[in-house]
Protein backbone atom coordinates (compact mmCIF):
# COMPACT_ATOMS: atom_id res chain seq x y z
CA UNK A 1 0.00 0.00 0.00
CA UNK A 2 1.98 3.29 -0.84
CA UNK A 3 0.26 6.73 0.37
CA UNK A 4 -0.35 9.48 -2.30
CA UNK A 5 0.76 12.33 -0.79
CA UNK A 6 -1.48 15.39 -2.13
CA UNK A 7 0.58 17.50 0.33
CA UNK A 8 3.71 17.05 -1.02
CA UNK A 9 2.85 16.78 -5.11
CA UNK A 10 0.58 20.34 -4.26
CA UNK A 11 3.97 21.51 -2.57
CA UNK A 12 5.89 20.53 -5.92
CA UNK A 13 3.43 22.28 -8.12
CA UNK A 14 3.27 25.63 -6.25
CA UNK A 15 7.64 25.22 -6.31
CA UNK A 16 7.03 25.01 -10.10
CA UNK A 17 4.76 27.61 -10.42
CA UNK A 18 6.71 29.62 -8.52
CA UNK A 19 9.49 29.47 -10.61
CA UNK A 20 7.59 30.19 -13.47
CA UNK A 21 6.41 33.00 -12.05
CA UNK A 22 10.14 34.32 -10.38
CA UNK A 23 11.33 33.62 -14.44
CA UNK A 24 8.58 35.94 -15.55
CA UNK A 25 9.75 38.73 -12.97
CA UNK A 26 13.48 38.54 -13.90
CA UNK A 27 12.30 38.69 -17.68
CA UNK A 28 10.42 41.93 -16.23
CA UNK A 29 7.08 41.04 -17.64
CA UNK A 30 3.39 41.10 -16.38
CA UNK A 31 2.73 38.19 -13.53
CA UNK A 32 -0.78 36.69 -12.80
CA UNK A 33 -3.24 38.16 -11.22
CA UNK A 34 -6.40 36.55 -9.30
CA UNK A 35 -8.76 38.84 -7.58
CA UNK A 36 -10.99 36.85 -4.56
CA UNK A 37 -14.63 38.18 -4.12
CA UNK A 38 -15.85 37.66 -0.38
CA UNK A 39 -19.89 38.00 0.60
CA UNK A 40 -20.78 38.28 3.91
CA UNK A 41 -18.73 36.67 7.08
CA UNK A 42 -18.85 32.97 6.91
CA UNK A 43 -15.82 31.39 8.64
CA UNK A 44 -15.63 28.82 6.78
CA UNK A 45 -15.26 30.70 3.63
CA UNK A 46 -12.60 33.50 5.14
CA UNK A 47 -10.51 30.75 5.79
CA UNK A 48 -10.69 29.43 2.31
CA UNK A 49 -10.25 32.72 0.78
CA UNK A 50 -7.26 33.61 3.06
CA UNK A 51 -5.51 30.36 2.04
CA UNK A 52 -5.61 30.98 -1.05
CA UNK A 53 -4.31 34.83 -1.09
CA UNK A 54 -1.61 33.11 0.81
CA UNK A 55 -0.63 30.51 -1.53
CA UNK A 56 -1.12 33.72 -4.63
CA UNK A 57 1.35 35.77 -1.94
CA UNK A 58 3.80 32.39 -1.71
CA UNK A 59 3.92 31.85 -5.27
CA UNK A 60 4.14 35.57 -6.93
CA UNK A 61 0.49 35.62 -8.12
CA UNK A 62 -0.78 38.98 -7.68
CA UNK A 63 -4.04 38.95 -5.59
CA UNK A 64 -6.98 41.31 -4.11
CA UNK A 65 -9.28 39.89 -1.83
CA UNK A 66 -12.72 41.85 -2.41
CA UNK A 67 -14.83 41.22 0.91
CA UNK A 68 -18.08 42.78 0.55
CA UNK A 69 -21.04 42.71 3.14
CA UNK A 70 -23.81 40.20 3.36
CA UNK A 71 -26.43 42.55 2.20
CA UNK A 72 -24.62 43.75 -1.34
CA UNK A 73 -27.47 43.87 -4.07
CA UNK A 74 -27.24 41.04 -6.98
CA UNK A 75 -26.58 43.49 -9.55
CA UNK A 76 -23.78 45.43 -7.41
CA UNK A 77 -21.94 42.12 -7.47
CA UNK A 78 -22.50 41.08 -10.78
CA UNK A 79 -21.24 45.59 -11.79
CA UNK A 80 -18.10 44.29 -9.73
CA UNK A 81 -17.27 41.08 -11.44
CA UNK A 82 -17.88 42.72 -15.11
CA UNK A 83 -15.76 45.28 -13.71
CA UNK A 84 -12.77 42.70 -12.97
CA UNK A 85 -13.51 40.78 -16.74
CA UNK A 86 -12.26 44.56 -17.89
CA UNK A 87 -9.10 44.79 -15.52
CA UNK A 88 -6.27 43.08 -17.49
CA UNK A 89 -4.56 43.23 -14.36
CA UNK A 90 -6.42 40.15 -13.09
CA UNK A 91 -6.59 37.04 -14.81
CA UNK A 92 -8.80 34.63 -12.57
CA UNK A 93 -12.10 35.84 -11.03
CA UNK A 94 -12.66 33.78 -7.73
CA UNK A 95 -16.42 34.13 -6.23
CA UNK A 96 -16.27 32.23 -3.00
CA UNK A 97 -19.44 30.20 -2.27
CA UNK A 98 -21.62 29.99 -0.81
CA UNK A 99 -23.23 33.38 -1.97
CA UNK A 100 -26.33 34.67 0.68
CA UNK A 101 -29.66 33.58 -0.70
CA UNK A 102 -30.73 37.02 -2.23
CA UNK A 103 -28.25 36.62 -4.45
CA UNK A 104 -28.57 33.88 -7.92
CA UNK A 105 -24.97 31.87 -7.64
CA UNK A 106 -26.05 30.93 -11.48
CA UNK A 107 -26.36 34.25 -12.40
CA UNK A 108 -23.12 35.16 -10.87
CA UNK A 109 -21.04 32.31 -12.39
CA UNK A 110 -22.16 33.08 -15.31
CA UNK A 111 -21.58 36.58 -15.36
CA UNK A 112 -17.20 35.69 -14.58
CA UNK A 113 -16.06 35.56 -18.07
CA UNK A 114 -15.06 31.70 -19.40
CA UNK A 115 -11.18 33.42 -19.90
CA UNK A 116 -11.61 34.39 -16.21
CA UNK A 117 -13.11 31.60 -14.74
CA UNK A 118 -10.37 29.73 -12.91
CA UNK A 119 -12.85 28.13 -10.63
CA UNK A 120 -14.31 26.19 -13.73
CA UNK A 121 -17.74 27.09 -12.62
CA UNK A 122 -19.23 28.48 -15.61
CA UNK A 123 -21.44 26.64 -17.72
CA UNK A 124 -19.40 26.61 -21.04
CA UNK A 125 -16.30 25.41 -18.89
CA UNK A 126 -18.32 22.32 -17.88
CA UNK A 127 -19.36 21.76 -21.58
CA UNK A 128 -15.91 22.30 -22.96
CA UNK A 129 -14.95 19.71 -20.38
CA UNK A 130 -17.57 17.49 -21.65
CA UNK A 131 -16.70 17.79 -24.80
CA UNK A 132 -12.93 17.02 -24.75
CA UNK A 133 -11.76 20.93 -25.48
CA UNK A 134 -9.26 22.23 -23.37
CA UNK A 135 -10.74 24.56 -21.06
CA UNK A 136 -10.65 25.62 -17.16
CA UNK A 137 -11.15 22.20 -15.46
CA UNK A 138 -12.50 22.75 -11.23
CA UNK A 139 -9.86 22.81 -9.47
CA UNK A 140 -11.02 19.30 -6.93
CA UNK A 141 -11.62 16.96 -10.01
CA UNK A 142 -8.31 18.75 -11.57
CA UNK A 143 -6.10 17.90 -8.60
CA UNK A 144 -7.81 14.41 -8.89
CA UNK A 145 -6.76 14.00 -12.54
CA UNK A 146 -3.10 15.58 -11.58
CA UNK A 147 -2.61 12.90 -8.93
CA UNK A 148 -3.03 10.15 -11.36
CA UNK A 149 0.03 12.22 -13.93
CA UNK A 150 2.29 12.49 -10.88
CA UNK A 151 1.68 8.93 -9.19
CA UNK A 152 1.69 7.62 -12.81
CA UNK A 153 -1.41 5.39 -11.97
CA UNK A 154 -2.63 3.19 -15.07
CA UNK A 155 -6.07 4.26 -15.96
CA UNK A 156 -6.84 3.35 -19.10
CA UNK A 157 -9.72 0.82 -19.78
CA UNK A 158 -9.55 0.15 -15.77
CA UNK A 159 -13.00 0.59 -14.49
CA UNK A 160 -13.32 4.25 -12.25
CA UNK A 161 -15.85 4.31 -9.61
CA UNK A 162 -17.47 7.15 -8.53
CA UNK A 163 -19.31 7.59 -5.48
CA UNK A 164 -21.25 10.67 -5.57
CA UNK A 165 -22.96 12.75 -8.15
CA UNK A 166 -22.08 16.98 -6.68
CA UNK A 167 -21.40 19.57 -9.66
CA UNK A 168 -18.13 20.24 -8.21
CA UNK A 169 -16.59 16.70 -8.07
CA UNK A 170 -18.17 13.88 -9.23
CA UNK A 171 -19.63 14.54 -12.55
CA UNK A 172 -17.04 17.02 -13.86
CA UNK A 173 -14.32 13.66 -12.19
CA UNK A 174 -16.48 11.21 -13.93
CA UNK A 175 -16.45 13.67 -17.29
CA UNK A 176 -12.74 13.92 -17.20
CA UNK A 177 -11.77 10.32 -16.82
CA UNK A 178 -13.81 9.33 -19.62
CA UNK A 179 -11.92 11.37 -22.05
CA UNK A 180 -9.87 9.46 -24.87
CA UNK A 181 -6.95 10.89 -23.08
CA UNK A 182 -3.65 10.54 -21.20
CA UNK A 183 -4.29 9.50 -17.58
CA UNK A 184 -8.40 8.85 -18.51
CA UNK A 185 -9.89 6.78 -20.95
CA UNK A 186 -11.41 4.41 -17.82
CA UNK A 187 -14.68 2.70 -17.95
CA UNK A 188 -17.09 4.91 -15.52
CA UNK A 189 -19.68 4.40 -12.96
CA UNK A 190 -21.24 6.79 -11.08
CA UNK A 191 -23.36 5.61 -8.34
CA UNK A 192 -24.88 7.46 -5.50
CA UNK A 193 -27.92 7.21 -2.82
CA UNK A 194 -30.24 6.27 -5.28
CA UNK A 195 -28.37 2.30 -5.96
CA UNK A 196 -30.15 -0.12 -4.20
CA UNK A 197 -26.91 -1.36 -2.92
CA UNK A 198 -23.31 0.89 -3.08
CA UNK A 199 -21.21 -1.88 -2.35
CA UNK A 200 -22.27 -3.80 -5.47
CA UNK A 201 -20.69 -0.46 -7.84
CA UNK A 202 -17.88 -0.23 -5.19
CA UNK A 203 -16.38 -3.68 -5.17
CA UNK A 204 -15.46 -3.41 -8.65
CA UNK A 205 -13.83 -0.71 -8.89
CA UNK A 206 -10.15 -0.67 -9.84
CA UNK A 207 -10.32 3.48 -8.96
CA UNK A 208 -12.98 4.66 -6.45
CA UNK A 209 -13.14 7.81 -6.05
CA UNK A 210 -14.95 8.73 -2.82
CA UNK A 211 -16.99 12.07 -2.93
CA UNK A 212 -20.37 11.77 -1.56
CA UNK A 213 -19.57 13.21 2.31
CA UNK A 214 -20.46 10.93 4.50
CA UNK A 215 -18.02 10.15 6.74
CA UNK A 216 -16.24 7.06 6.70
CA UNK A 217 -18.75 5.64 4.52
CA UNK A 218 -16.56 2.99 2.63
CA UNK A 219 -15.60 0.12 4.86
CA UNK A 220 -13.29 -2.58 3.90
CA UNK A 221 -15.24 -4.97 2.59
CA UNK A 222 -16.61 -2.50 0.15
CA UNK A 223 -13.73 -2.52 -2.35
CA UNK A 224 -11.35 -5.02 -4.17
CA UNK A 225 -7.90 -6.08 -3.35
CA UNK A 226 -5.38 -3.53 -5.04
CA UNK A 227 -7.80 -0.73 -5.43
CA UNK A 228 -6.51 2.82 -5.74
CA UNK A 229 -8.37 5.19 -3.93
CA UNK A 230 -8.95 8.80 -3.94
CA UNK A 231 -11.23 10.22 -0.81
CA UNK A 232 -12.55 13.37 -1.65
CA UNK A 233 -14.75 13.85 1.61
CA UNK A 234 -13.74 15.85 4.42
CA UNK A 235 -16.04 14.89 7.43
CA UNK A 236 -16.01 16.51 10.96
CA UNK A 237 -16.36 14.09 13.76
CA UNK A 238 -16.46 14.12 17.11
CA UNK A 239 -13.23 13.19 19.36
CA UNK A 240 -12.75 14.12 22.66
CA UNK A 241 -8.83 13.04 22.89
CA UNK A 242 -8.27 15.91 19.82
CA UNK A 243 -7.83 19.19 21.35
CA UNK A 244 -10.43 20.98 19.11
CA UNK A 245 -12.90 17.88 20.09
CA UNK A 246 -13.05 16.93 16.57
CA UNK A 247 -11.19 15.11 14.31
CA UNK A 248 -11.59 15.13 10.45
CA UNK A 249 -12.25 12.00 8.40
CA UNK A 250 -12.87 10.91 4.88
CA UNK A 251 -15.38 9.36 3.03
CA UNK A 252 -13.53 6.37 3.48
CA UNK A 253 -12.87 4.49 6.58
CA UNK A 254 -8.97 4.60 6.13
CA UNK A 255 -7.91 2.02 8.75
CA UNK A 256 -10.28 -0.66 7.33
CA UNK A 257 -9.70 0.28 3.86
CA UNK A 258 -5.86 0.79 3.02
CA UNK A 259 -4.21 -2.45 3.71
CA UNK A 260 -6.34 -3.61 0.57
CA UNK A 261 -5.06 -0.31 -1.32
CA UNK A 262 -2.64 -0.18 -3.79
CA UNK A 263 -3.01 3.65 -3.82
CA UNK A 264 -5.14 5.55 -1.17
CA UNK A 265 -4.97 9.62 -0.04
CA UNK A 266 -5.39 10.48 3.45
CA UNK A 267 -7.38 12.50 5.23
CA UNK A 268 -6.17 15.61 5.31
CA UNK A 269 -3.17 15.83 2.92
CA UNK A 270 -5.10 13.91 0.35
CA UNK A 271 -6.97 15.61 -2.36
CA UNK A 272 -7.78 18.80 -0.02
CA UNK A 273 -3.88 20.32 -0.61
CA UNK A 274 -4.46 19.85 -4.51
CA UNK A 275 -7.68 22.00 -4.69
CA UNK A 276 -4.92 25.34 -3.98
CA UNK A 277 -2.39 24.15 -6.16
CA UNK A 278 -4.66 23.71 -8.87
CA UNK A 279 -6.48 27.08 -8.61
CA UNK A 280 -3.22 28.81 -8.98
CA UNK A 281 -2.15 26.20 -11.92
CA UNK A 282 -5.14 27.82 -13.26
CA UNK A 283 -4.26 31.40 -13.02
CA UNK A 284 -1.05 30.53 -14.38
CA UNK A 285 -2.60 29.42 -17.36
CA UNK A 286 -5.29 32.21 -17.72
CA UNK A 287 -2.57 34.80 -18.03
CA UNK A 288 -0.45 32.50 -20.58
CA UNK A 289 -3.20 32.06 -23.05
CA UNK A 290 -5.30 35.38 -22.59
CA UNK A 291 -3.21 37.93 -20.32
CA UNK A 292 -0.99 40.22 -22.17
CA UNK B 1 -40.72 -8.38 -25.29
CA UNK B 2 -42.24 -5.33 -26.10
CA UNK B 3 -41.08 -3.33 -29.02
CA UNK B 4 -40.74 0.48 -28.27
CA UNK B 5 -42.29 2.24 -30.93
CA UNK B 6 -40.10 5.05 -31.95
CA UNK B 7 -42.46 5.93 -35.17
CA UNK B 8 -45.12 5.88 -33.52
CA UNK B 9 -43.60 7.66 -30.60
CA UNK B 10 -42.61 10.36 -32.72
CA UNK B 11 -45.91 10.50 -34.37
CA UNK B 12 -47.98 11.09 -31.28
CA UNK B 13 -45.04 14.28 -30.62
CA UNK B 14 -45.54 15.60 -33.82
CA UNK B 15 -49.26 15.39 -33.66
CA UNK B 16 -49.16 17.30 -30.33
CA UNK B 17 -46.68 20.05 -31.51
CA UNK B 18 -48.90 20.33 -34.12
CA UNK B 19 -52.15 20.99 -32.11
CA UNK B 20 -50.21 23.42 -30.15
CA UNK B 21 -49.51 25.46 -32.90
CA UNK B 22 -52.77 25.39 -34.69
CA UNK B 23 -54.13 26.71 -31.39
CA UNK B 24 -51.57 29.53 -31.54
CA UNK B 25 -52.24 29.80 -35.06
CA UNK B 26 -56.52 30.71 -34.30
CA UNK B 27 -55.66 32.90 -31.29
CA UNK B 28 -53.74 35.00 -34.31
CA UNK B 29 -49.97 34.62 -32.66
CA UNK B 30 -47.01 34.21 -34.27
CA UNK B 31 -45.70 30.57 -35.01
CA UNK B 32 -41.99 29.04 -34.33
CA UNK B 33 -39.43 29.68 -37.02
CA UNK B 34 -36.73 27.21 -37.48
CA UNK B 35 -33.75 28.01 -40.47
CA UNK B 36 -31.74 25.19 -41.53
CA UNK B 37 -28.39 26.18 -42.91
CA UNK B 38 -26.62 23.85 -44.81
CA UNK B 39 -23.29 24.00 -47.13
CA UNK B 40 -22.17 21.82 -49.91
CA UNK B 41 -24.08 19.38 -51.32
CA UNK B 42 -23.15 16.23 -49.14
CA UNK B 43 -26.34 13.40 -50.32
CA UNK B 44 -26.82 12.54 -46.40
CA UNK B 45 -27.04 15.96 -44.92
CA UNK B 46 -29.16 16.99 -47.76
CA UNK B 47 -31.67 13.95 -46.96
CA UNK B 48 -31.60 15.24 -43.10
CA UNK B 49 -32.07 18.73 -43.88
CA UNK B 50 -34.96 18.28 -46.11
CA UNK B 51 -36.47 15.78 -43.36
CA UNK B 52 -36.36 18.58 -40.98
CA UNK B 53 -37.96 21.21 -43.14
CA UNK B 54 -40.74 18.37 -43.85
CA UNK B 55 -41.64 17.84 -40.39
CA UNK B 56 -41.53 21.75 -39.88
CA UNK B 57 -44.65 22.24 -42.44
CA UNK B 58 -46.29 19.41 -40.91
CA UNK B 59 -45.88 20.67 -37.71
CA UNK B 60 -46.88 24.43 -38.91
CA UNK B 61 -43.47 25.63 -38.02
CA UNK B 62 -42.19 28.47 -39.94
CA UNK B 63 -38.97 27.24 -41.75
CA UNK B 64 -36.42 28.51 -43.75
CA UNK B 65 -33.90 26.37 -45.90
CA UNK B 66 -30.35 28.27 -46.51
CA UNK B 67 -27.78 26.05 -48.83
CA UNK B 68 -24.26 27.25 -49.18
CA UNK B 69 -22.09 26.60 -51.13
CA UNK B 70 -19.19 24.44 -50.13
CA UNK B 71 -16.71 27.17 -50.36
CA UNK B 72 -18.56 29.83 -48.50
CA UNK B 73 -15.66 31.46 -46.12
CA UNK B 74 -15.95 30.81 -42.64
CA UNK B 75 -16.40 34.66 -41.81
CA UNK B 76 -19.31 34.44 -43.99
CA UNK B 77 -21.13 31.43 -42.58
CA UNK B 78 -20.73 32.91 -39.05
CA UNK B 79 -22.13 36.20 -40.58
CA UNK B 80 -25.21 34.07 -41.56
CA UNK B 81 -25.70 32.71 -37.99
CA UNK B 82 -25.43 36.56 -36.20
CA UNK B 83 -28.05 37.26 -39.06
CA UNK B 84 -30.42 34.67 -37.56
CA UNK B 85 -29.37 35.22 -34.08
CA UNK B 86 -30.93 38.78 -34.75
CA UNK B 87 -33.58 37.68 -36.76
CA UNK B 88 -37.24 37.28 -34.46
CA UNK B 89 -38.80 35.46 -37.08
CA UNK B 90 -36.64 32.19 -36.28
CA UNK B 91 -36.51 30.63 -32.79
CA UNK B 92 -33.81 27.87 -33.63
CA UNK B 93 -30.93 27.64 -35.41
CA UNK B 94 -29.92 24.30 -37.01
CA UNK B 95 -26.59 24.34 -39.09
CA UNK B 96 -25.99 20.94 -40.65
CA UNK B 97 -22.84 19.15 -39.44
CA UNK B 98 -20.33 18.22 -41.35
CA UNK B 99 -18.78 21.16 -42.20
CA UNK B 100 -15.82 21.21 -44.91
CA UNK B 101 -12.89 21.39 -43.25
CA UNK B 102 -11.66 24.93 -44.06
CA UNK B 103 -14.33 25.84 -41.48
CA UNK B 104 -14.51 25.46 -38.07
CA UNK B 105 -17.31 23.34 -36.97
CA UNK B 106 -16.67 24.45 -33.06
CA UNK B 107 -16.82 28.11 -33.75
CA UNK B 108 -19.92 27.72 -35.68
CA UNK B 109 -21.47 26.11 -32.80
CA UNK B 110 -19.66 28.62 -30.54
CA UNK B 111 -21.97 31.46 -32.43
CA UNK B 112 -25.45 30.17 -32.20
CA UNK B 113 -27.00 32.40 -29.89
CA UNK B 114 -27.72 29.78 -26.50
CA UNK B 115 -31.29 30.79 -26.80
CA UNK B 116 -31.28 29.50 -30.05
CA UNK B 117 -29.25 26.05 -29.98
CA UNK B 118 -32.04 24.11 -30.96
CA UNK B 119 -29.36 21.24 -31.76
CA UNK B 120 -27.84 21.50 -28.27
CA UNK B 121 -24.43 21.10 -29.03
CA UNK B 122 -23.04 24.52 -27.59
CA UNK B 123 -21.03 24.09 -24.65
CA UNK B 124 -23.26 26.34 -22.60
CA UNK B 125 -26.42 23.79 -23.25
CA UNK B 126 -23.97 20.88 -22.71
CA UNK B 127 -22.96 22.24 -19.38
CA UNK B 128 -26.55 23.35 -17.90
CA UNK B 129 -27.63 19.35 -19.06
CA UNK B 130 -24.35 18.41 -16.81
CA UNK B 131 -24.99 20.71 -13.83
CA UNK B 132 -29.25 19.84 -14.08
CA UNK B 133 -30.19 23.33 -15.35
CA UNK B 134 -33.51 23.30 -17.50
CA UNK B 135 -31.44 23.66 -21.31
CA UNK B 136 -31.74 22.31 -24.73
CA UNK B 137 -30.81 18.97 -24.96
CA UNK B 138 -29.14 17.49 -28.10
CA UNK B 139 -32.24 15.84 -29.96
CA UNK B 140 -31.14 12.47 -29.96
CA UNK B 141 -30.32 11.93 -25.75
CA UNK B 142 -33.67 13.74 -25.36
CA UNK B 143 -35.08 11.72 -27.83
CA UNK B 144 -34.00 8.02 -25.57
CA UNK B 145 -35.45 9.83 -22.40
CA UNK B 146 -38.76 10.83 -23.64
CA UNK B 147 -38.80 7.31 -24.68
CA UNK B 148 -38.66 6.13 -21.01
CA UNK B 149 -40.87 8.79 -20.16
CA UNK B 150 -44.01 7.36 -22.55
CA UNK B 151 -43.10 4.12 -21.66
CA UNK B 152 -43.01 4.36 -18.33
CA UNK B 153 -40.04 2.98 -17.79
CA UNK B 154 -38.80 2.71 -14.40
CA UNK B 155 -35.20 4.48 -14.54
CA UNK B 156 -34.63 5.27 -10.72
CA UNK B 157 -32.01 3.34 -9.20
CA UNK B 158 -31.41 1.19 -11.73
CA UNK B 159 -28.08 0.30 -14.14
CA UNK B 160 -27.78 2.18 -16.95
CA UNK B 161 -24.88 1.12 -18.84
CA UNK B 162 -24.03 3.54 -22.41
CA UNK B 163 -22.06 1.39 -24.91
CA UNK B 164 -20.36 4.64 -26.84
CA UNK B 165 -19.32 8.04 -24.91
CA UNK B 166 -19.55 10.43 -28.50
CA UNK B 167 -20.66 13.94 -28.19
CA UNK B 168 -23.79 13.97 -29.46
CA UNK B 169 -25.30 10.45 -27.63
CA UNK B 170 -22.95 8.86 -25.38
CA UNK B 171 -21.96 11.31 -23.25
CA UNK B 172 -25.33 13.57 -22.89
CA UNK B 173 -27.55 10.48 -22.49
CA UNK B 174 -25.06 9.23 -19.41
CA UNK B 175 -25.31 12.78 -18.22
CA UNK B 176 -29.14 12.87 -18.23
CA UNK B 177 -29.76 9.83 -16.68
CA UNK B 178 -27.00 10.67 -13.58
CA UNK B 179 -29.67 13.57 -12.73
CA UNK B 180 -31.81 13.19 -9.47
CA UNK B 181 -35.02 14.14 -12.02
CA UNK B 182 -37.99 11.96 -13.52
CA UNK B 183 -37.06 8.89 -15.73
CA UNK B 184 -33.33 9.49 -14.50
CA UNK B 185 -31.67 8.86 -11.80
CA UNK B 186 -29.75 6.09 -12.58
CA UNK B 187 -26.28 4.46 -11.91
CA UNK B 188 -24.49 4.98 -15.10
CA UNK B 189 -21.88 3.36 -16.41
CA UNK B 190 -20.01 4.38 -19.68
CA UNK B 191 -18.03 1.90 -21.58
CA UNK B 192 -16.48 2.08 -24.60
CA UNK B 193 -13.59 0.69 -27.05
CA UNK B 194 -10.80 0.81 -24.16
CA UNK B 195 -12.47 -1.58 -21.87
CA UNK B 196 -10.88 -4.96 -21.78
CA UNK B 197 -14.14 -6.80 -22.31
CA UNK B 198 -17.22 -5.41 -22.82
CA UNK B 199 -19.06 -7.69 -22.13
CA UNK B 200 -18.14 -7.71 -18.34
CA UNK B 201 -20.38 -4.47 -18.13
CA UNK B 202 -23.35 -5.03 -20.37
CA UNK B 203 -24.06 -8.20 -18.74
CA UNK B 204 -25.14 -5.91 -15.86
CA UNK B 205 -27.23 -3.36 -17.73
CA UNK B 206 -30.97 -3.17 -16.51
CA UNK B 207 -31.06 -0.53 -19.06
CA UNK B 208 -28.39 -0.86 -22.46
CA UNK B 209 -28.11 2.16 -24.52
CA UNK B 210 -25.95 1.13 -27.21
CA UNK B 211 -24.32 4.18 -28.96
CA UNK B 212 -20.72 2.88 -30.26
CA UNK B 213 -21.77 2.73 -34.22
CA UNK B 214 -20.42 -1.07 -34.90
CA UNK B 215 -23.61 -3.62 -36.65
CA UNK B 216 -24.89 -5.94 -34.53
CA UNK B 217 -22.24 -5.66 -32.12
CA UNK B 218 -23.72 -6.45 -29.15
CA UNK B 219 -25.22 -10.12 -29.55
CA UNK B 220 -27.64 -12.07 -26.83
CA UNK B 221 -24.90 -13.42 -24.83
CA UNK B 222 -23.97 -9.99 -23.66
CA UNK B 223 -27.10 -8.80 -22.12
CA UNK B 224 -29.36 -10.35 -19.47
CA UNK B 225 -33.01 -11.34 -18.59
CA UNK B 226 -35.03 -8.66 -18.80
CA UNK B 227 -32.80 -5.74 -19.87
CA UNK B 228 -34.32 -2.75 -21.47
CA UNK B 229 -32.53 -2.03 -24.54
CA UNK B 230 -32.00 1.20 -26.44
CA UNK B 231 -30.14 1.03 -29.93
CA UNK B 232 -29.18 3.85 -31.24
CA UNK B 233 -27.06 2.62 -34.20
CA UNK B 234 -28.28 2.73 -37.82
CA UNK B 235 -25.58 1.04 -39.54
CA UNK B 236 -25.63 -0.65 -43.45
CA UNK B 237 -24.76 -4.12 -44.22
CA UNK B 238 -25.01 -5.56 -47.25
CA UNK B 239 -27.91 -7.75 -47.93
CA UNK B 240 -27.75 -9.17 -52.11
CA UNK B 241 -31.83 -9.96 -51.09
CA UNK B 242 -32.99 -5.96 -50.59
CA UNK B 243 -33.89 -4.01 -53.63
CA UNK B 244 -30.64 -1.22 -52.59
CA UNK B 245 -28.38 -4.44 -52.13
CA UNK B 246 -28.02 -3.05 -48.40
CA UNK B 247 -30.42 -2.82 -45.07
CA UNK B 248 -30.30 -0.96 -41.77
CA UNK B 249 -29.46 -2.63 -38.39
CA UNK B 250 -28.49 -1.43 -35.89
CA UNK B 251 -25.51 -1.49 -32.86
CA UNK B 252 -27.79 -4.66 -30.98
CA UNK B 253 -28.38 -7.79 -32.89
CA UNK B 254 -32.20 -7.70 -32.86
CA UNK B 255 -32.69 -11.36 -33.44
CA UNK B 256 -30.39 -12.84 -30.37
CA UNK B 257 -31.09 -9.79 -28.20
CA UNK B 258 -34.58 -9.21 -28.49
CA UNK B 259 -36.13 -12.45 -26.77
CA UNK B 260 -34.07 -11.60 -23.56
CA UNK B 261 -34.72 -8.20 -23.46
CA UNK B 262 -38.17 -6.76 -21.55
CA UNK B 263 -38.36 -3.72 -23.85
CA UNK B 264 -36.06 -2.96 -27.09
CA UNK B 265 -35.88 -0.18 -29.94
CA UNK B 266 -35.85 -1.74 -33.05
CA UNK B 267 -33.73 -0.32 -35.92
CA UNK B 268 -35.18 1.31 -37.98
CA UNK B 269 -38.19 2.91 -36.49
CA UNK B 270 -37.26 3.03 -32.67
CA UNK B 271 -34.63 6.29 -31.89
CA UNK B 272 -34.20 7.32 -35.41
CA UNK B 273 -37.44 8.81 -35.86
CA UNK B 274 -37.44 10.59 -32.35
CA UNK B 275 -34.84 12.61 -33.42
CA UNK B 276 -36.68 15.11 -35.63
CA UNK B 277 -39.56 15.51 -33.35
CA UNK B 278 -37.25 16.89 -30.44
CA UNK B 279 -35.96 19.01 -32.50
CA UNK B 280 -39.36 20.02 -33.33
CA UNK B 281 -40.11 20.28 -29.58
CA UNK B 282 -36.75 22.17 -29.25
CA UNK B 283 -37.84 25.01 -31.66
CA UNK B 284 -41.53 25.30 -30.25
CA UNK B 285 -39.93 25.33 -26.41
CA UNK B 286 -37.24 28.21 -28.31
CA UNK B 287 -39.93 29.91 -28.91
CA UNK B 288 -42.19 29.64 -26.11
CA UNK B 289 -39.37 30.68 -23.43
CA UNK B 290 -37.36 33.25 -26.02
CA UNK B 291 -39.71 34.14 -28.59
CA UNK B 292 -41.92 37.31 -29.07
Amino acid sequence: MKIIDGKLTAATIRQELKEKIDKLKLEGKNVPGLVTILVGDNPASEVYVSSKIKACSEIGIRSKAEKLPSDISEEELLNLVQKYNEDINYHGILVQLPLPGHISEDKVIEAISPQKDVDGFHPISIGNLVIGKDTFVSCTPAGIHELFKRYNIETKGKHVVVVGRSNIVGKPIANIMLQKKDYANSIVTVCHSAAKELSYYTKQADILIAAMGSAEFIKGNMVKDGVVVIDVGINRIEDPMKPKGYRLVGDVDFDEVSPKASFITPVPGGVGPMTIAMLMSNTLKAFERYGE
